[in-house]
């Protein structure tokens, strides 16, 4: 069974992020380890440049591009992750970066999107549907839009996290990953079906969407309405078309994991391992510790997606729990 | 001038915490870097082995014992980060560790250290001193004591982070450490003086204590109370004896730092640099960022040397500031 992701494509993206992505470390713990019973190896992306591994896709989209696109330059719609990584991405490579938010964004994002160089448009997204928005924004400034999740060189970048994560440690038995949208998942799961020999992929997605699991088990993509979640880089409608068709082939199982489990995760990474990880970052760490997959005996690659979490938000997240 | 350290004691510190002591990060922040005008460089001992710089100071010290003593045990005093870092070199060396705490420690601290294989004894600190505690459970089991701060060997091991700051950035034109009992500064400001000319050593101790300020202006080391600061790493009464002697010759000025200054610190820590840092860890951060050093234009080291802040405590000190 082959992904439809070329292995080649994340060779060749390893190649483009290399001495200009950080290589994230590979994190240990005794007591992780002791409490589940497996060998476990978090790959921390949280210490990726922009926080979070949506900088891996978006540098090597941007970077891969025609020349005649990368003159005019590129757009996206997003108050996540993907919109500081596009923005740096863009300002490294030196292209035009336009990123649409909606007006109500936190000013925090805002700045902090400006701040590395691109240009904040926003709109009103009760008056105007952000496809609509975005549609505009191309047309009337000739931008290449660049998706959050659902492009092959979005994939082909988030992979190199896993490429440098089965070289620091080996092989691998089973890899836990978070999926919203699917764009990083497709990635990885490319990455270790092709290196490691009977290797297990387990996706870990929020218990209120549950649609990469209900996709899969249905053999298309399902619509749902937005699910109520802390974890927000997981608040998608529906997988994306292409990472989707990858997941058919690539992953084994997803499991549901709660808002609790995740605070659990974020308590514990923040305790014992001071990483600092946002809810969406600590879900596949808290599949793990929640006992939702067994990795008893197990060397198991976990990816920790991101850690851009306030401190204003981790308090309110985390007060008053105990 | 010459410290009272022998630079050779550090290098074979170096020699024995190789493979054992976490070689930590280094980190830096091109935000940071724009905020203050320097070029600095992080060392993250959060990420040491118990979460803190003393783990390096507490197995040079226990695996340099002389036989009979190893045989015998190690003891100390101490609810702080020292007492998991002898826990640990301790059960590393294969030598019994017990620890004395008060008996009204947090329960987490207490199982934190039994976690790590040491006897913990508690004491009533309200019926008998420290001091009288400490001194009984030696005499009644032939234990040595291994101070947290005031002992060559804990300096030289604590001084190996200063040398693998030096090897991975080289040479430095300021260090800024964290003093409380001046273990951790003799170390880092013998190694640096020793290797790169013309560095400036700023110590950053709190400013409701001062002591070590009053103490180097005074040329001896003076007593005051038990300072109120939320940097539990630096409440002492006087700086260590032997630290004192050494931080006379190599200590070039130390700064006060208010706690307001430390959350702020902190705050930009796990915002910006998704670093976990407890309040003492932070405070050499804190006295660069705030501005009470002047870093313009220079290469500068600063000591991160912890991270052992509950995620409850962090919630406490950091909640409703903004």
């Amino acid at each position: 069974v082959a992904s439809p992701l070329p292995l080649d494509d994340i060779l060749r993206a390893a190649e483009r992020l290399d001495g200009i992505a950080n290589r994230t470390p590979v994190l240990t713990s005794r007591t992780l380890d002791e409490r589940t019973g497996g060998r476990l190896f978090l790959k921390a992306e949280s210490f990726q440049r922009t926080g979070s591994f949506k900088f891996r896709g978006a540098y090597n989209t941007v970077s891969s591009l025609p020349p005649d696109e990368q003159r005019r330059g590129v757009c996206t719609v997003s108050s996540g992750n993907h919109a500081q990584a596009l923005a740096l991405a863009a300002w490294l490579v030196g292209v035009p970066a336009v990123i649409l938010m909606p007006e109500d964004a936190p000013p925090a994002k805002l700045a902090a999107t400006r701040g590395y160089g691109a240009e904040v448009v926003v709109y009103d997204r009760y008056s105007m549907p952000q496809a609509e928005a975005g549609r505009r924004l191309q047309e009337e400034r000739g931008l290449t839009f660049v998706s959050s999740h659902d492009d092959p060189r979005i994939s082909a970048g988030a992979g190199t996290a896993a490429l440098e994560l089965r070289d620091e440690v080996g092989d691998l038995d089973v890899l836990v990953a978070p999926i919203g949208g699917g764009g990083g998942m497709a990635g990885y799961s490319t990455v270790v079906k092709a290196l490691c020999v009977g290797v297990r992929v387990v996706g870990a997605e929020s218990a209120a969407s549950q649609v990469n699991a209900r996709s899969l088990a249905a053999g298309h993509r399902v619509d749902i309405d937005i699910p109520r979640t802390i974890a927000d880089g997981q608040q998608l409608t529906t997988p994306g078309r292409f990472p989707f068709e990858v997941m058919k082939e690539t992953v084994d199982e997803v499991v549901a994991v709660t808002d609790d489990q995740i605070l659990d995760a974020m308590a514990f990474l923040f305790d014992r391992m001071k990483v600092v990880t946002e809810p969406s970052g600590a879900i596949a760490t808290a599949a793990v510790l929640s006992g939702l997959v067994d990795v008893a005996g197990a060397r198991v690659g976990v990816i920790i997606s991101g850690g851009n979490v306030g401190v204003d938000r981790f308090v309110a997240l985390l007060g008053g729990r105990s």
